[in-house]
Formats: C-alpha cells, sequence, structure tokens
C-alpha cells in the first residue's frame, strides 16, 4: 500500500528491504586527493553506480511494489525525460507491467532510448507543462495506470531515503551530509533518515544558483516555485513539491548554492581524480564541498552522488 | 633485493605483501549489460582505481621497496611520460627520495603535470629515442640515480604480476583472463601468476592492430619490434623486452588484435554503462570480449583494466 503519511523509520526500513533484491547497494568510497582540496574528509555515496544510473530506482521500485496486483497489471505512468523515467521503466520491467512515459517531442534521443532500452512505452507531446500533463492524464485515463510522481509522494520519499539509511550503515554519524536538491525527493527522504537516526549530523542542500528555489524558499519562508531555471545541473530544475517542502524546511540546516562554473569544474575533478562518471547534478554538492565553507574544515562530511547519466557526445567543459 | 631471476610464486606472493601498504586493492566489477552484449560473465579488475591511476603503481612500488637504503638514497630514473613517470614519482615520494623523469619537450603538459604533482624532476629533451637514451644517461652519471625500466626487469614483472594475484583472490579459476600488452610488463606477471595458481585459465593478450608486435611475434616466433606503431592505445606502443619476450611467448594462449573504432566505442561503452573512466589501453581487451570471439561465449573471464588516465579535454570520440 502507497504510503499516507510522512514517512517513519520503520517506512524507510521496510522500503530498503523490499527494494534490496532489485537494487545495488552503492559503493561510498574516498579520494585522498579531494580531501586535500576540500581540507574534510569527504564520503561518497555511489548512486551514479545504482541500477538505471542514479537513485531514482531506489524510489521507483519502491512505487512499484507498494502497489497491490490490480494496479500492478494497469501499469505506471509519469510525464519525465529524464532519470525517474528510466527508473520507472526499469522497474516496471522488472514486475512485467507497463511504464507509460510522457516525453516532450524535443527531448534529446539519448534519453528516449535509455526509456526504450527498459522498455517503457513513450508518448510524445509538445514541449509545455500544459502539453505534459494533459497527455499525461489522457495517458492514465486510456490505461487505468497509476501516476507515479518522481518525488511527491511519500512512498517515493521513503524509497530515496534508503540511499541514506544505507550510507549511515557504511560512515555512521557524519558531521554534515550534502545533498543536491531539485524537487526535494532525495533531500526529505535524506533528511528524515538523518533525523531518525543520527540527529546531530547537519544537512546542507546543496543547490545550482541558476534554479535557486529551494534557497529563496529557506531565505523567505515560503514555497517559491522554480519559475525559469538555467543551470548545467539538468536534474535539478524542479519546484519543491506539496509533500517534500513542509519536510525540508522543517528539517533543513541550510542551504548553499552554486554556480554552473563550479559545478563543471567540480564534475572534472571527479571524473578526473576518482575515475568515476557524476552527471552535472551530483557534482553540485562536490561543488559545495570545494568552495571553501569554514563549517566543513577538518569535518566528516557525507555527498550523495546521485547519479551518471549524462551524454558523453556532450562533454560541458568541452 | 631487486630479483635477478623470473619471478616465483613466493616472489609475487612477497610483493604483493610489501606494496600492499602503498596501493589500492582494487576493485572487481561486474556489468548486466557488458555481459549481454559479450554474451559471457565479464568480471573487470579496475586498476583504473589504482594509486596513480593505473597498474603501473604496483611496479614502481616493488622497484623502490627492492632497493637497499644506499641505492634509495641515491634516487630513481626512467624515460618516460605515461603512467609509469606517474607511478614513479609518487612511489619516490612516499619513500621521501627522488625520481628522475626524463620527457620530450613536446610531452603534453596534462602529463608533465601529473609527474610533478607527485615531486617528480622532470629533465626534458629533443623528442627522439636517441635524445631520451642519451638524456637519461647523463641524469643517471650525475645523481647516481637507479634505472626504473617500465617493464624490462623482473622486479617490475613480479609486482605487476600482483594484479592478478589479487584478482584470483576475488574470482578463482576464470576460464580466460584477457590482458592488454605494449611493454609485456603486465602481461608476463599476469601469465607467471596463472601458470603458478590457475594453469587450466587461459590467457589471451590483447593488442591494437595498429601497434600489433606481439601478434607478429607471437605468429612468426621472433620478438618482432614495434617500429611505427599508431593507436589511440598510447599505453601500448612500446615493443616487448628481452625479459618479457620469452615468458609471453612460453606461456601465451593466443593473441587478438583489434582496431582503434573498436577501441573507441568499447571505451565510450565502459563509461557510459559501467560510469567508470577507463584509459584507451584499458579499452583493448574489451573491445576484444565484446568482438564475438566464439571461445568466450558463456566462459568466465578476467578482464584487467590497466588504468584511467586520460586528457578529459581530449575524448576520442568527438
Amino acid at each position: 500500500m502507497k504510503l499516507q503519511n510522512v514517512p517513519t523509520l520503520a517506512d524507510i526500513r521496510n522500503a530498503l528491504e523490499v527494494i534490496q533484491p532489485f537494487i545495488h547497494k552503492t559503493p561510498l568510497l574516498q579520494s585522498e586527493q579531494l580531501n586535500q582540496l576540500a581540507q574534510s574528509a569527504l564520503f561518497f555515496k555511489c548512486e551514479n553506480f545504482q541500477k538505471a544510473g542514479a537513485f531514482k530506482s531506489r524510489g521507483a521500485m519502491h512505487a512499484l511494489l507498494s502497489l497491490d496486483a490490480n494496479e500492478l497489471r494497469r501499469g505506471v505512468a509519469t510525464h519525465s525525460s529524464g532519470n525517474h523515467a528510466q527508473a520507472l521503466a526499469r522497474a516496471a520491467m522488472i514486475l512485467k507491467t507497463d511504464a507509460h512515459i510522457v516525453m516532450p517531442e524535443t527531448a534529446p534521443s539519448v534519453k528516449v532510448a535509455a526509456v526504450k532500452q527498459y522498455g517503457g512505452k513513450i508518448t510524445f507531446c509538445k514541449p509545455t507543462l500544459e502539453a505534459r500533463e494533459s497527455t499525461l492524464e489522457a495517458v492514465m485515463l486510456k490505461t487505468g495506470a497509476e501516476l507515479v510522481h518522481p518525488y511527491n509522494d511519500y512512498t517515493i520519499i521513503a524509497g530515496q531515503a534508503t540511499a541514506c539509511l544505507e550510507m549511515l550503515q557504511q560512515m555512521p554519524s557524519p558531521d554534515y551530509v550534502l545533498c543536491p536538491v531539485g524537487g526535494g525527493g532525495l533531500l526529505s527522504g535524506t533528511l528524515l533518515t538523518i533525523k531518525y537516526l543520527s540527529p546531530k549530523t547537519k544537512v546542507i542542500a546543496c543547490e545550482p544558483s541558476g534554479a535557486n528555489d529551494t534557497w529563496q524558499s529557506f531565505k523567505t519562508g515560503k514555497l517559491v516555485p522554480s519559475l525559469h531555471p538555467h543551470t548545467i545541473a539538468d536534474g535539478l530544475l524542479t519546484s519543491l513539491g506539496s509533500l517534500t517542502y513542509p519536510i525540508i524546511m522543517e528539517n533543513i540546516d541550510d542551504v548553499v548554492t552554486v554556480d554552473d562554473n563550479s559545478i563543471i569544474d567540480a564534475m572534472k575533478l571527479v571524473w578526473e581524480r576518482m575515475k568515476i562518471i557524476i552527471e552535472p547534478s551530483s557534482a553540485v554538492p562536490v561543488a559545495v564541498a570545494l568552495s571553501g565553507l569554514s563549517f566543513l574544515k577538518g569535518k566528516k562530511a557525507g555527498i550523495i552522488l546521485s547519479g551518471g547519466n549524462i551524454d558523453l557526445n556532450k562533454i560541458p567543459w568541452l
């Protein structure tokens, strides 16, 4: 059954238990060179190595495993062209049902191919929010598929919370956790896990300055939507949701923004020194760790590398 | 003391024991997607995650730890602009001595920077083999530094052999091991380890068709030098040595060549699907695994990913 309330610790533990057979326990890596540059002890939770290349597989898998047999048979639907779409298509393939993905007809072919690779059923629409929503509604009416929202859903939030739950098994009591924020699914899950299990740990939301709606929301105390985001971190363009916003405002310690140049530099540095591929959204908390914040000096920080899906024909520094 | 004879199993085990505090035990990774493409069970020994970004740290560390205190004080020297130079500079830094590296004045700045980062003392020379050798001789005469050859040295070979020794601890009795070959240090070490510990395993040397001197040597039964190599796999340009050649000819099962397009495709595929950075030389055995060889179908193969050092401003498929 889908969760109707803010996930409890038991909900998050249960989420990890049920999704475990279908996801990777991702490694926690360190880099001497990055530690030196940041003057901190950094621990990277590598969700770029997660199934379908991002933490989104956790939430999507949890959402599908929470449906009853009838709901599952009718399939699931979302509008997205990013990592959630791939994760949902993969989860549906594993559970032998359909994932209906509404994508703008302008979506890059590499993203279309990624969804198709997992058997996702794509419906194209005009590249406007109105077209996406009305097309999604039509698809759901026709198929009876269940909407799986990418973040504004407690079942999804509990799924994303398992990344931090695993990280705490790998590194108990960090001083800080740095987490990227877009719609806030990963961040609100992380905040709940930390609140339940390591309340002394401070959580810093890391956001591109070109999509700083969470920073604005934090400063003004109200949900500021992401109206004209412009950043290389293409996974962090969306606004907070009605469910993620209150969890974030209640629990967050700070929001720090970084510009696109710092994000690109951090991304290149991770590729070069750690020999792992991360996408721009993952580089946002790395850029924050390298930005010279005095409170991080000498501290132990967990950094969630959210994903590794990037078009290798478009390298941002070239 | 430096090894004077073909390394025994005891030599290789001892090498691993002495270098262990200074190197990474690198992970052995798998990829469902690459298994499907190759129709084999592939296990990737990730020396791209090794210290200084390549397996060369094993041999260099072993060579320096084999010197006596007097020799060590006088420092070490080599001519190389590649991974051996970085590995030697790093080993010298750890053991608080000097690494004198002779490099052609045309060496890419990224390689110069990499050696300097580990405190290597660089002497530039004209970009000819004669200039490199005479400059190296002059440096050695002046400093009393000990030559550490990148591969034609039993102490180095025993060091490189530890990559396969570790791999066998992580995956006992593979059907095949696929190993890149340039000068043959890694390959001859791998062959010795396999001969001693898993003699039923077949070892396939993997070579770029544009630098196919090992293939030619294997076919003709004599040491054919690498005269005008032309390949993207810049770590595999050199000829076999007088010490590596006989070990290879006595123990190798086959040599398979792949062209540069296959190497680049394999490299991109590993970046894209496994989210790890490998250099072109590492992609050579991957390209072999993906080339549809019938004898690999359904078999378990260990693949040594030799390194991950690449200029990220020059991506070969762009």
